[in-house]
């Protein structure tokens, strides 16, 4: 059996590091961004040379399969978008491994090849509307973008009027609507984004189950006033108010489930000025384990707690939330195949879970799904210094093909 | 003795509120701004309507004078800038009633009227530069504007690029240098902004001091991460970092001192995604009481307690003082010629000391000034709901005229 090109998915991975690339090394593909939009066309014209037939769908999610080839297929890839100032692996490995992985098969005559799709998925990461996975949930129908309400902006632009305002640039490719009932399986690989592997010094874990995440945008309402002539007693202090409950999340998360993570990413007082009591404080808030149950119980734990305190600052609180993308099991016997992967390169896996959201979390429940981590340096990710060995680079890669190989040969 | 027209006053009050005037009743006049230029240039027709000689220097105060009379003068007035999402009165019934004031006495053919000049000061608050009272500064010669740091930007504009773009505007009108030294004395007429004169039931108060306003900006550098893979314990959140030091300051500064304040009136956190820990985060906190060595006790300690924070959560944080304005007591003889001039109108004045910085401030320490109140309702200010009565805002241009009459008439 012939293997992937190592130092052609490494080339590859550095001009895709140039498209949205930063001086620090790190890369900016806000979703349906310029560089987001220009990643897409360098992925569908890399599926062109391929010879391979590339696709784009509604939501700019974008496709590769052998032409004249029919479903069902395996699908594999991962997302192309990055967090702002991200890391140059975050999604773009698992795209541009697939895309290597189907070229190898193409290029050595596997007529398993015509039962495999790349894909390229758009918004995985959910910066910019902060609702996330917005390609793969299209993708399984679970998400009707028209239904997707008018609040859901981004400075002041509706999501529905970005795409199509983003479409209207990659209209030169096909826009074919891809349909989950083509798809057999899917396959994800992806860094870890995590310390573990490296602390264990292991070199391939093939994922167990993704964790829930929880997204939800949280008002302070207090009121503005002058911070100069108003005493503290006085106050109904916004700022103060989202600050105590931001100052309290480790505590209380950690004291309902040690397994469970948080974060408060973004924070701003209104109206900011210096001299200035916020009226308004406004900041998102994130949860994440492995039992919805346990997410469930920490977000009303939270709102308790801030309407406490709200309730003590004189100010009011109002809960939204962005998105629930359930936790998700991987398949059994594609978790096999990917373990059987692994040892064909006399590497025993290890078994982990995710605590990052993946794309392979919403097909999930619809398709057998299985994922496949390579170690990250550090444990860094969704920043500039994010990084994987190129030996850990490739040899996830040349996993991808036999577990690909082994799973497309399953297909009937 | 003619008295000042109130019906005009109160009319001229609601003219100006609408030049950046919002749909909730307060205005928008961030210095500089278009909005803010449009001020001046009314209040520069005014001054020409009046008789009286209009005058900007390079900061764009406007002054106002009678045309041939000669300095020494006295001089009253206050700021036409709002903070953003502002009050109605902050500043603007200052200005609008020491136009009155000399208005009704040109009408009356005063002869002292050829001893007062009219200002509206530039920047008062601060709120776009952070440095605040950059007009009355720039008069007193404490401000080099050419010296100003190309750091102190507003959206990336450095603030000698705003003033001269905004200088341009306006150079219809004669740009004079106003000398500190042609000042005999200084009045400024303002709401109080704070709850005591209307607690008390008083109509008006002489200022006794003006407090010390210390402001900073702070920054907290943390890691950027993961906000799914990154465990509590190996996090470096900026984030966390700031809110905990901001949930304290309240506690902090009444261990230290019962009558000093505090805010914290702007907060960010960086790169600000959903799902990235903080790498950065960024707030203002500003401190003001009477004495400087409290103001300089709590900064000391707010330092020291962020730091310790700061070692604990894996950061560090970095302090940057953007502006310090000294507590300035007010004039002994032109106090007591404000309160005469209240009690000429049956009211005896309260003393009070502001908790709000003033262009007084800046002042005081150059030539003999003096400051008169009157109430704000419900103590609201830095607000759309600021207001004051119009019975008291006429009262305090009738107490502004017999006081500024009582000063100039001394200047020798």
């Amino acid at each position: 059996m012939s293997d992937i090109n190592g130092e052609r998915l490494l080339a590859d991975l550095r001009a895709l590091a140039t498209i949205g690339g930063q001086a620090d090394g790190g890369v900016d593909r806000l979703a349906w961004s310029e560089a987001d939009l220009a990643a897409r066309r360098w992925f569908a014209d890399r599926i062109r040379e391929a010879g391979l037939e590339p696709r784009v769908d509604a939501v700019l999610n974008v496709f590769g399969h052998v032409p004249g080839s029919a479903a069902p297929r395996l699908l594999t890839g991962s997302h192309l978008d990055s967090v702002p100032n991200g890391g140059r692996l975050d999604g773009a490995y698992g795209a541009v491994a697939s895309l290597e992985v189907l070229r190898s098969m193409v290029e050595s005559g596997d007529p398993l090849a015509a039962r495999v799709e790349v894909v390229g998925f758009a918004d995985e990461e959910g910066v910019r509307f902060a609702i996330g996975l917005i390609g793969s949930l299209a993708l399984t129908g679970a998400l009707d973008l028209e239904q997707l309400r008018e609040g859901r902006d981004w400075q002041g632009i509706p999501i529905q009027q970005v795409i199509a305002s983003a479409g209207r640039e990659v209209d030169r490719m096909l826009d074919a609507q891809q349909h989950l009932s083509s798809i057999a399986a899917f396959l994800e690989l992806h860094i870890e984004q995590g310390p573990r592997m490296e602390a264990d010094g292991v070199d391939l874990a093939v994922v167990t189950g993704i964790v829930g995440v929880y997204r939800a945008q949280v008002r302070v309402i207090g009121r503005q006033n002058h911070a100069g002539t108003t005493p503290f007693r006085l106050r109904h202090d916004a700022g103060r108010a989202a600050a105590r409950a931001a100052a309290g999340l480790r505590e209380l998360v950690e004291s309902i489930d040690a397994e469970a993570v948080a974060n408060i990413g973004s924070m701003r007082f209104d109206p900011g000025g210096v001299n200035v009591i916020p009226g308004r404080a406004a900041f998102t808030l994130e949860i994440r384990h492995l039992e919805e149950a346990v997410v469930r119980r920490i977000a009303a734990s939270f709102k308790m707690n801030l309407d406490t305190i709200c309730a003590e600052e004189g100010c009011r609180a109002e809960t939204e939330q962005l998105s629930w993308v359930p936790p998700a099991r991987m398949d059994r016997e594609q978790m096999e195949l990917l373990e059987a992967a692994c040892r064909e390169l006399d590497r025993q896996p290890a078994r982990l879970s995710s605590g990052a959201g993946h794309d392979a979390a919403i097909l999930a429940p619809h398709v057998p799904t299985g994922m496949l981590f390579v170690p990250s340096i550090g444990g860094v990710s969704h920043s500039p210094q994010e990084a994987t060995s190129d030996e850990h680079l490739v040899l996830g890669a040349r996993a991808l093909l036999r577990g690909v190989r082994a799973s497309a040969a399953r297909i009937k």
